[in-house]
């Protein structure tokens, strides 16, 4: 570790993970930091809070990933600081010197100021995450079957889902779904087709980020399944039987068991350090701003990539939080890290827009590629094929296509376990 | 589910699962009562703890298997008492009156009398041992490539395995080929293949209810993957870091990380219950002693089958706790529930003994199949094919099928991953 110049990234996220393969045949010495033993592929963790996926079908393991990278060590351990002035990272138990520190942190969901609501509506941010929110799911289900009050029925058999951004539309759709088709016949008691899913989004459409047309299109999907959505809405209070909902002048209490976060987002809290550190800006968000080169001001041997980076020297405004951003930073840090030992020097980052796409049910998508806007079968289709080809390793692709194609044609989520420690809680759900 | 004789089942694993569908075109109302949403194959839990498969490949949803079954419901609810005068079962929110209850309660590890080991060394028996066994075997190595200290890193890359029945076997073979060939390149700092895996057994020899050629077949293979094996030994006491061992009269202490326990079993406490509401007797594993029809003596209306039930009519000597007597006894029961409708007789229950498999590595098993007894390729083949069959669902055939071939073919275990709260605690472990 102490021969050659040596590159530390903190975050095996798309953002590190990219970075590190993209340093893979350069002169460096490598160090990926990451809490967890896996990268985890985020665009498809719904899937897996929603019985279709299992977690490892979408986590690959760090090491594995990089077992013939020669020139790059995993450290699994949490960085508790960064000593900038003697170029240190300081992990709970040592400290790992750099050269060149590239933090790729990510983000963690947001409640507002209203952190106690976590517990009571948990957001998809971690496998464990969505194992927690897959058995919250099946529960509910399991307690109406269970109760004989109707109106405690009905509460049980009410999910909302706060915010409707891309992962709020993919968890509406898949409860939509699940209620009207997966358990269809699985119950004796109850029709699940009874169930009723709220979408609350504060913007005057869901999927903000996309055309209204596409927006329009997704809301005409969810609401074939059964979806209902609240638009200009914002959930002022949450309680374990009931959520309040805010519309203009109008206030509407909701009897419901089961609430899903996917609202808010805010960066890593190593973006305060760092800020702290080297006197660089933070936005609202936490994110820190960084140069063109994706660098802090005044120290050019830091990097901030992802999530955690607000890089505005593109269009005025921040990228976007999504994978591909990630991506491409990471591969660009790469390059600017070989162009200064070669000493030539690099453009500004500029991030490639793709486009957007976002699952509304079993054949329904839309995607947005910028010349091409389409919805529906299609749109699904290519959703599929775009995020089968960027799943990390290859073993997970075949596994992930098999159960794609099973549930297409049975409409069955074999992964619906409920598991966990407080699996036989019903009544705390 | 008032009408027609009520046949409640109590526990769905193998005995109750199959009691249940073998009830299936017959003319009584079924209950089928677990506290788990799914049924779990418990052969290959052992491959879900070394990170192989995913928990939901070899869980299957009651609900899912029983939906077109349109005289059985499933409830989901934990026993807490059985009311054997008012023929009612009592669940910790409710009552189910039964005409005739099946208990097919299971067994659950014991520690015969050290129960404050189960935290220091976790048993093999639900999905939640399964994922934390996986994460402490999988953190073992993290924290020993982390460690500096010569003799901490020994002791860290030390695995202990309580019992050398098929669990234990099964348990050390695949711990054998991590080290050895999975793990081998992920690691800079530590040499994957200096894991020192311990096999301890307190008889003559392990899988000791094998013939003896097969047991010393057993033992080479798992000599070739690096275990070493310790018959006629003991634990007797351990601690977070070390393990006392005790032969004849040499005590040896192992300074060890990771003990996993596959020794002793326990029927459920549902036993006791039952035992003490109609006079049965139980035997020293807290197993009940059934009549030849698997009834209860003077309770013609309650049957008792699987790991639960002490059958000894047909050989004197309990059967074994295994798979196949928990099916051909819940078929049995259907069976004769039908015959006493039509008023015939039914000769005692007799297990047809197919035989018994153990895997050791990845190519190498040994069968004992009665008429032939082999050892290798061909009964690893043979062991898989088996196992394949009796999975529940199409889908899981397809995706453990797809699995077993990518690790034959890569030695790659897709799903090392490090998931639960105490994923952090690399020093608790």
């Amino acid at each position: 570790m102490n021969e050659g110049h040596h590159v530390v990234i903190i975050g095996g996220g798309f953002g590190g993970l990219y970075a590190t393969q993209s340093l893979k045949r350069m002169p460096f010495v490598v160090t990926l930091v990451d809490q967890r033993n896996f990268h985890l592929f985020q665009p498809l963790l719904y899937q897996v809070a929603t019985g279709w996926l299992s977690p490892a079908n979408i986590a690959s393991p760090l090491r594995g990933v990089l077992k013939r990278q020669k020139n790059a060590s995993v450290v699994l351990a949490e960085v508790t600081d960064i000593d900038v002035g003697n170029r240190r990272v300081i992990l709970s138990e040592k400290t790992i010197g750099y050269d060149t520190l590239i933090v790729a942190a990510g983000s963690r969901l947001h409640y507002f100021g209203n952190d106690h609501w976590e517990v009571l509506a948990p957001s998809l941010k971690t496998v464990e995450d969505a194992t927690e929110i897959r058995a919250r799911i099946f529960l509910a289900f399991e307690a109406a079957e269970f109760e004989t009050a109707p109106k405690k029925r009905g509460a049980l058999l009410t999910f909302v889902i706060v915010g409707g951004g891309s992962t709020g539309v993919e968890l509406a759709g898949a409860l939509g779904e699940i209620a009207k088709d997966t358990l269809r016949n699985d119950f004796r008691n109850i029709d699940t087709g009874d169930a009723s899913i709220l979408l609350i989004e504060g913007a005057e459409r869901i999927l903000p980020a996309y055309p209204p047309k596409l927006s329009a299109k997704a809301q005409m999907f969810l609401q074939r399944l059964g979806v209902t959505i609240r638009i200009n809405a914002t959930v002022i209070d949450i309680q374990p039987d009931e959520v309040a909902i805010k519309r203009g002048e109008t206030l509407e209490h909701v009897p419901c068991h089961t609430v899903l976060w996917a609202a808010g987002v805010q960066a890593s809290p190593l973006g305060k350090i760092l800020a702290h550190a080297t006197g660089a800006r933070l936005d609202r968000g936490g994110r820190i701003f960084v140069e063109s080169d994706l660098s802090l001001p005044n120290h050019p041997e830091i990097f901030v990539i992802g999530d955690l980076a607000n890089y505005p020297h593109q269009t005025g405004r921040p990228l976007p939080g999504i994978a591909p951003v990630a991506i491409q930073q990471g591969r660009y840090v790469a390059n600017v890290l070989r162009d200064r030992i070669e000493k030539k020097s690099r453009r500004p980052f500029r991030y490639k827009d793709r486009g957007n796409m976002a699952i509304v049910g079993r054949a329904s998508a839309v995607a947005d590629l910028g010349k091409f806007r389409f919805s529906g079968f299609l749109a699904w289709l290519a959703w599929l094929f775009i995020h089968l080809v960027n799943l990390i390793e290859f073993e997970n692709k075949v596994l992930v296509l098999i159960q794609w194609a099973w549930y297409y044609f049975t409409r069955n989520r074999g992964a619906r376990l409920i598991t966990g420690d407080k699996r036989t809680h019903f009544k705390a759900c």
